[in-house]
């Protein structure tokens, strides 16, 4: 069986770490203990977000005046190349040398009349306080949106509709080979009117594009990671109650906080629908579980 | 055939050009309007520099004093993600969408006791005045040389010893794509004594890196290209002669400079001498000429 695990940013990341070098490390190292196990039973493949890189490097790029910050394309395939590695280096410390890896950098296409263009709404970079934030925003032209108590930089993060290198990476999965690939949603592209491909700045989603990536390579399974155990009803309330097992149907009925749970349960929903495969949300620390339907929300058709 | 490009830093941005996004989406666009015939009929894979690269992403993680500054491995890695990117982009838009690409992260063993720790040669960044860059060695601990009229920051550049990826890499080949890797001579790893392996702040010669990766494909040429048109005898003089074909016998006769020419040379004699193939270091605009065997410096057995 083919699965795909979507590492989301929150699980390469804790909620309030600054985003050191050591402390990713420590946590990618981490998430490849749960998926270690994984890659020796199924055909795996692993995607990651990169909301608090590709806002990190933004901002790293912003304060060097020198040479005008880089856009949004090129920051994303920087953290495709960043944490790609840092996945592949940790997981391949756990597996036999005989176990190939490999980290494969992917483009995505969204159409260029997305109406996602116009209304910002995926989070990047680090957590500011209002104030801060606001200033940031007048300073910057940024968009800003609150993120639990504070304020983040938010971007347009477009549909994905197409993962160029597909064939490649189903060449390197036949070969027994653990993928790394749509790192970050991956590097979010468009076509111009005279047909050559462009990159554009906004951030896809990574859940989305993840969705997709497991529709097209036909796996019967996708994970999406994060730091929650599952999808919530009443999430804040002390009716909160952990869904255990849904479908797509029945999630329609909910409503979910956009940029956060809202995106993974779309995806999870859209997977399920359109593969009939089963799709979980839950916590990195329960894989097995995940894996197993006895862990996380898990997605099925009926 | 199986063909190895390298494309030097010189190649990607002219030298003194600012290294923005534009600039260096021109260069690549150039370059790619070079292999592209190459990528139509041979097995083609592109490796590229990345020195003035990684030095600027350096730069501008010191630039930001909020999280402290990334080590040479997580930059190369985001530099093999950025070149990668622009590469694939711009070769993919001048072939048939049936001509597959692929960029693949790609990390690179070198000896924990090799002597070049203790000998930093490899350029990276800009370059500075010798006041200025005296200046930074001294606040920042920098180790610095002199590069042409110029002074640079230079680091240690160990042997490589290993390419991890080859498995994939082949896989790619033999499926027909044209493969982008070991770029800026590879995310530079070595083991630790547990038996696992990290990444080392140094930054391996693209070169030497390349006739390794060529030499494990059995590529029958390797193309070193650079923004001069071969390599010179007496060069800077009234003598300066280009070499139109050698031998590693004959090359052995004569010296080139360290972090420059020298690592070239070095490089494509070792190919030829390991290989029994052929090597040429030129310029990319005589792309089609180092091919043919008429232009640059061409490096055979005998």
């Amino acid at each position: 069986m083919r699965v795909v695990v979507a590492l989301g940013g929150n699980a390469l990341l804790k909620r309030g770490e600054p985003l050191t070098a050591e402390n990713q490390r420590r946590n990618v190292a981490i998430a490849a203990r749960a998926l270690a196990p994984l890659a020796h039973d199924y055909q795996l493949v692993i995607s990651h977000g990169n909301g608090p890189q590709v806002g990190l490097l933004s901002l790293q790029s912003a304060a060097y005046d020198e040479v005008e910050e880089y856009p949004l394309d090129i920051l994303g395939a920087q953290t495709e190349g960043m944490i790609g590695y840092m996945i592949e280096q940790e997981l391949g410390n756990l597996l036999p040398i005989e176990e190939p890896l490999a980290a494969i950098l992917t483009m995505v296409e969204v159409a260029p009349d997305d109406p996602a263009f116009g209304n910002p709404t995926k989070p990047i970079g680090p957590v500011y306080s209002e104030e801060e934030a606001k200033r940031l925003a007048e300073e910057r032209g940024w968009s800003i949106a609150p993120d639990g108590e504070h304020w983040r930089r938010v971007v347009a993060s477009p549909e994905p509709q197409r993962i160029f290198e597909m064939r490649p990476i189903h060449w390197l999965l036949e070969n027994g080979a653990t993928v790394i690939c749509a790192g970050g949603g991956g590097i979010p592209t468009a076509y111009k009117p005279d047909g050559t491909l462009e990159g554009v700045e906004v951030v896809i989603d990574k859940d989305r594009a993840s969705a997709l990536l497991a529709f097209e390579l036909d796996a019967g399974l996708l994970i999406l990671a994060t730091d929650t155990d599952g999808v919530y009803l009443n999430w804040g309330t002390e009716q909160a109650r952990r869904i255990e097992r849904t479908t797509p149907e029945q999630m329609d009925q909910h409503e979910f906080e956009e940029g956060s749970m809202g995106p993974k349960v779309e995806a999870a929903c859209d997977f399920v629908r359109r593969s009939g495969g089963r799709a979980v949300i839950g916590s990195l620390s329960d894989m097995q579980g995940m894996v197993d339907g006895t862990a996380g929300t898990q997605f099925v058709l009926e």
